[in-house]
Protein backbone atom coordinates (compact mmCIF):
# COMPACT_ATOMS: atom_id res chain seq x y z
CA UNK A 1 0.00 0.00 0.00
CA UNK A 2 1.24 3.67 -0.73
CA UNK A 3 0.53 6.95 0.73
CA UNK A 4 1.83 10.36 -1.37
CA UNK A 5 5.05 10.18 -0.19
CA UNK A 6 6.06 6.69 0.36
CA UNK A 7 5.26 3.44 1.74
CA UNK A 8 2.36 2.03 4.16
CA UNK A 9 1.76 -0.70 6.37
CA UNK A 10 -0.25 -1.80 9.45
CA UNK A 11 0.64 -3.90 12.21
CA UNK A 12 -1.59 -5.50 14.90
CA UNK A 13 0.38 -5.61 17.28
CA UNK A 14 1.35 -3.15 20.64
CA UNK A 15 3.18 -0.23 19.79
CA UNK A 16 6.70 -1.05 21.02
CA UNK A 17 6.31 -4.26 19.40
CA UNK A 18 5.64 -2.50 15.63
CA UNK A 19 8.64 -0.64 16.25
CA UNK A 20 10.47 -3.30 16.82
CA UNK A 21 9.24 -5.11 14.00
CA UNK A 22 9.75 -2.34 11.78
CA UNK A 23 13.35 -1.96 12.83
CA UNK A 24 14.21 -5.32 12.26
CA UNK A 25 12.73 -5.15 8.80
CA UNK A 26 14.79 -2.53 7.75
CA UNK A 27 17.66 -3.82 8.93
CA UNK A 28 17.10 -7.15 7.29
CA UNK A 29 17.19 -4.44 3.71
CA UNK A 30 20.23 -3.28 5.09
CA UNK A 31 19.12 -0.13 6.85
CA UNK A 32 20.30 0.31 10.37
CA UNK A 33 18.12 3.38 12.39
CA UNK A 34 20.45 6.31 13.09
CA UNK A 35 17.75 8.69 15.12
CA UNK A 36 14.66 8.08 16.74
CA UNK A 37 11.96 10.94 17.84
CA UNK A 38 9.42 10.33 20.08
CA UNK A 39 6.71 12.80 19.34
CA UNK A 40 4.26 11.99 21.73
CA UNK A 41 7.39 12.75 24.84
CA UNK A 42 8.49 15.70 22.63
CA UNK A 43 5.28 17.11 22.73
CA UNK A 44 4.17 16.79 26.16
CA UNK A 45 7.36 18.00 27.44
CA UNK A 46 7.69 21.11 25.21
CA UNK A 47 4.08 21.98 24.97
CA UNK A 48 2.84 20.21 27.79
CA UNK A 49 0.22 18.88 24.64
CA UNK A 50 -0.84 15.13 24.59
CA UNK A 51 -0.39 13.36 21.35
CA UNK A 52 -1.38 9.56 20.61
CA UNK A 53 2.18 7.01 20.11
CA UNK A 54 4.18 8.33 17.26
CA UNK A 55 7.92 8.09 16.63
CA UNK A 56 10.08 9.28 13.67
CA UNK A 57 13.01 6.66 12.59
CA UNK A 58 16.09 7.98 10.52
CA UNK A 59 16.49 4.78 8.39
CA UNK A 60 20.01 5.12 6.69
CA UNK A 61 21.64 2.21 4.11
CA UNK A 62 25.12 3.88 4.97
CA UNK A 63 26.48 2.34 1.20
CA UNK A 64 23.40 4.07 -0.46
CA UNK A 65 23.89 7.49 2.02
CA UNK A 66 27.82 7.22 0.90
CA UNK A 67 27.04 6.94 -2.94
CA UNK A 68 24.29 9.84 -2.75
CA UNK A 69 26.23 12.45 -0.28
CA UNK A 70 29.56 11.95 -2.72
CA UNK A 71 27.70 12.49 -5.79
CA UNK A 72 25.66 15.50 -4.32
CA UNK A 73 26.29 16.82 -0.89
CA UNK A 74 22.76 19.03 -0.95
CA UNK A 75 21.03 15.49 -0.74
CA UNK A 76 22.21 15.34 3.51
CA UNK A 77 18.85 17.83 3.26
CA UNK A 78 16.80 14.55 2.70
CA UNK A 79 18.50 11.65 4.91
CA UNK A 80 18.45 10.07 6.55
CA UNK A 81 14.96 8.29 5.03
CA UNK A 82 12.42 9.04 7.76
CA UNK A 83 9.91 5.69 8.55
CA UNK A 84 6.93 6.65 11.22
CA UNK A 85 4.84 4.46 13.55
CA UNK A 86 1.53 5.99 14.92
CA UNK A 87 -1.27 4.42 17.09
CA UNK A 88 -4.21 4.03 15.99
CA UNK A 89 -7.58 4.07 17.78
CA UNK A 90 -8.02 0.21 17.20
CA UNK A 91 -4.50 -0.72 18.92
CA UNK A 92 -3.09 -1.68 16.06
CA UNK A 93 0.18 0.87 14.53
CA UNK A 94 0.72 2.53 11.31
CA UNK A 95 3.86 2.37 9.75
CA UNK A 96 4.91 5.40 7.20
CA UNK A 97 8.13 4.86 5.16
CA UNK A 98 9.44 8.03 2.64
CA UNK A 99 9.99 6.61 -0.68
CA UNK A 100 13.38 8.29 -1.56
CA UNK A 101 12.04 8.10 -5.22
CA UNK A 102 9.04 10.79 -4.37
CA UNK A 103 10.93 12.96 -1.99
CA UNK A 104 13.68 13.70 -4.61
CA UNK A 105 11.10 15.26 -6.73
CA UNK A 106 11.19 17.98 -4.27
CA UNK A 107 15.18 18.69 -5.11
CA UNK A 108 14.58 18.29 -8.87
CA UNK A 109 17.22 15.65 -8.35
CA UNK A 110 15.29 13.36 -10.50
CA UNK A 111 17.55 14.26 -13.73
CA UNK A 112 20.90 13.55 -11.64
CA UNK A 113 21.45 9.44 -12.69
CA UNK A 114 23.89 9.06 -9.71
CA UNK A 115 21.20 10.36 -7.44
CA UNK A 116 17.91 8.65 -9.07
CA UNK A 117 20.03 5.51 -9.07
CA UNK A 118 20.50 5.24 -5.71
CA UNK A 119 16.70 6.27 -5.18
CA UNK A 120 15.65 3.50 -7.61
CA UNK A 121 17.77 1.27 -5.18
CA UNK A 122 16.09 2.25 -1.76
CA UNK A 123 13.05 2.59 -3.22
CA UNK A 124 13.24 -1.51 -3.89
CA UNK A 125 14.54 -1.80 -0.65
CA UNK A 126 12.62 0.09 1.47
CA UNK A 127 9.62 -1.52 -0.72
CA UNK A 128 10.22 -4.72 0.29
CA UNK A 129 10.71 -3.93 4.39
CA UNK A 130 7.14 -2.68 3.84
CA UNK A 131 6.05 -5.91 2.05
CA UNK A 132 7.35 -8.12 5.00
CA UNK A 133 5.39 -5.66 7.60
CA UNK A 134 2.32 -6.65 6.28
CA UNK A 135 0.08 -8.69 8.08
CA UNK A 136 -1.97 -11.15 6.20
CA UNK A 137 -5.62 -10.01 5.95
CA UNK B 1 21.59 32.21 -0.80
CA UNK B 2 19.47 29.48 -2.00
CA UNK B 3 19.60 25.85 -3.27
CA UNK B 4 17.63 23.64 -4.83
CA UNK B 5 16.29 22.49 -1.44
CA UNK B 6 16.42 25.29 0.94
CA UNK B 7 18.69 28.18 2.29
CA UNK B 8 22.71 28.20 2.39
CA UNK B 9 25.12 30.56 4.56
CA UNK B 10 29.24 30.09 4.73
CA UNK B 11 30.34 30.69 7.95
CA UNK B 12 34.06 31.04 8.26
CA UNK B 13 34.82 29.57 11.54
CA UNK B 14 35.78 25.86 12.93
CA UNK B 15 33.95 23.32 11.86
CA UNK B 16 32.35 22.92 15.37
CA UNK B 17 32.38 26.70 16.33
CA UNK B 18 29.88 26.72 12.79
CA UNK B 19 27.88 24.01 14.31
CA UNK B 20 27.26 25.70 17.31
CA UNK B 21 26.25 29.24 15.70
CA UNK B 22 23.98 27.09 13.38
CA UNK B 23 22.42 25.81 16.95
CA UNK B 24 22.15 29.28 18.62
CA UNK B 25 20.68 30.43 15.54
CA UNK B 26 18.08 27.68 15.08
CA UNK B 27 16.97 28.68 18.88
CA UNK B 28 16.42 32.08 17.93
CA UNK B 29 14.08 31.13 15.73
CA UNK B 30 12.19 29.00 18.58
CA UNK B 31 13.76 25.31 16.52
CA UNK B 32 15.66 22.50 18.57
CA UNK B 33 17.79 20.17 17.64
CA UNK B 34 16.51 16.89 18.32
CA UNK B 35 19.05 14.70 16.52
CA UNK B 36 22.47 15.01 15.28
CA UNK B 37 24.53 12.40 12.83
CA UNK B 38 27.49 12.63 12.49
CA UNK B 39 28.28 11.48 8.77
CA UNK B 40 32.14 11.82 8.70
CA UNK B 41 32.17 9.47 11.84
CA UNK B 42 29.13 7.10 10.94
CA UNK B 43 30.70 6.16 7.46
CA UNK B 44 34.05 5.59 9.09
CA UNK B 45 32.22 3.00 11.53
CA UNK B 46 29.92 1.28 8.84
CA UNK B 47 32.12 1.46 6.34
CA UNK B 48 35.62 2.17 6.94
CA UNK B 49 35.30 5.22 4.63
CA UNK B 50 36.51 8.93 5.10
CA UNK B 51 34.38 11.97 4.55
CA UNK B 52 34.98 14.77 5.29
CA UNK B 53 33.50 17.02 8.43
CA UNK B 54 29.57 16.85 7.84
CA UNK B 55 26.52 16.55 10.09
CA UNK B 56 23.35 16.56 9.69
CA UNK B 57 20.85 18.27 12.63
CA UNK B 58 17.13 17.56 13.02
CA UNK B 59 15.48 20.98 13.73
CA UNK B 60 12.18 21.40 15.17
CA UNK B 61 9.82 23.77 16.33
CA UNK B 62 7.22 22.36 18.06
CA UNK B 63 4.35 24.50 17.65
CA UNK B 64 4.45 24.39 13.94
CA UNK B 65 5.15 20.35 14.31
CA UNK B 66 2.30 20.33 16.59
CA UNK B 67 0.18 21.65 13.90
CA UNK B 68 1.37 19.53 11.31
CA UNK B 69 0.85 16.25 12.66
CA UNK B 70 -2.57 17.57 13.87
CA UNK B 71 -3.31 18.42 10.38
CA UNK B 72 -1.87 15.21 8.61
CA UNK B 73 0.19 12.95 10.45
CA UNK B 74 1.85 11.92 7.39
CA UNK B 75 4.07 15.03 7.49
CA UNK B 76 5.89 12.99 9.82
CA UNK B 77 7.84 11.89 6.28
CA UNK B 78 9.03 15.36 6.72
CA UNK B 79 10.34 15.99 10.20
CA UNK B 80 12.52 17.12 11.91
CA UNK B 81 13.42 19.77 9.12
CA UNK B 82 17.25 18.83 8.20
CA UNK B 83 20.48 21.17 8.42
CA UNK B 84 23.61 20.22 7.67
CA UNK B 85 27.13 21.84 7.96
CA UNK B 86 29.45 20.69 5.42
CA UNK B 87 33.32 21.50 5.77
CA UNK B 88 35.31 23.14 2.75
CA UNK B 89 38.51 22.75 1.52
CA UNK B 90 38.88 26.21 2.19
CA UNK B 91 38.54 25.86 6.33
CA UNK B 92 34.48 27.41 6.07
CA UNK B 93 31.41 26.10 6.82
CA UNK B 94 28.70 25.41 4.39
CA UNK B 95 25.42 25.41 5.93
CA UNK B 96 21.90 24.18 4.60
CA UNK B 97 18.75 24.61 5.76
CA UNK B 98 15.70 22.53 3.87
CA UNK B 99 13.04 24.92 3.23
CA UNK B 100 9.26 23.21 4.17
CA UNK B 101 7.79 25.31 1.56
CA UNK B 102 10.06 23.46 -0.99
CA UNK B 103 9.78 19.98 0.84
CA UNK B 104 5.99 19.58 0.78
CA UNK B 105 5.92 20.10 -2.67
CA UNK B 106 6.69 16.04 -3.19
CA UNK B 107 4.06 15.15 -1.18
CA UNK B 108 1.38 16.93 -2.97
CA UNK B 109 0.24 19.34 0.11
CA UNK B 110 0.56 22.52 -1.38
CA UNK B 111 -2.83 22.29 -1.52
CA UNK B 112 -3.34 21.66 1.92
CA UNK B 113 -3.94 25.14 3.60
CA UNK B 114 -2.96 23.50 7.22
CA UNK B 115 0.34 22.71 5.92
CA UNK B 116 1.25 25.49 3.47
CA UNK B 117 0.29 27.84 6.89
CA UNK B 118 2.49 26.01 8.70
CA UNK B 119 5.17 25.49 6.16
CA UNK B 120 5.17 29.31 4.72
CA UNK B 121 5.85 30.28 8.83
CA UNK B 122 8.90 27.86 9.00
CA UNK B 123 9.69 29.29 5.78
CA UNK B 124 10.28 32.81 7.33
CA UNK B 125 11.81 31.77 10.95
CA UNK B 126 14.42 29.37 8.91
CA UNK B 127 15.42 32.07 6.01
CA UNK B 128 15.77 34.29 9.49
CA UNK B 129 17.89 31.93 10.77
CA UNK B 130 19.76 31.61 7.60
CA UNK B 131 20.20 35.32 6.92
CA UNK B 132 21.67 35.82 10.74
CA UNK B 133 24.40 32.81 9.79
CA UNK B 134 25.74 34.86 6.41
CA UNK B 135 29.09 36.52 7.15
CA UNK B 136 29.80 40.04 6.33
CA UNK B 137 31.31 39.56 2.98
Amino acid sequence: MSTSLGFEARIRAPFEEAVERVTDALREQGFGILTRIDVRKTLKEKLGEDFRDYVILGACNPHLAHRALSAQPEVGLMLPCNVTVEQEPDGSARVRIADPEIMLTAGGFETDPDITSVAKEAHGLLGLAAESLADPE
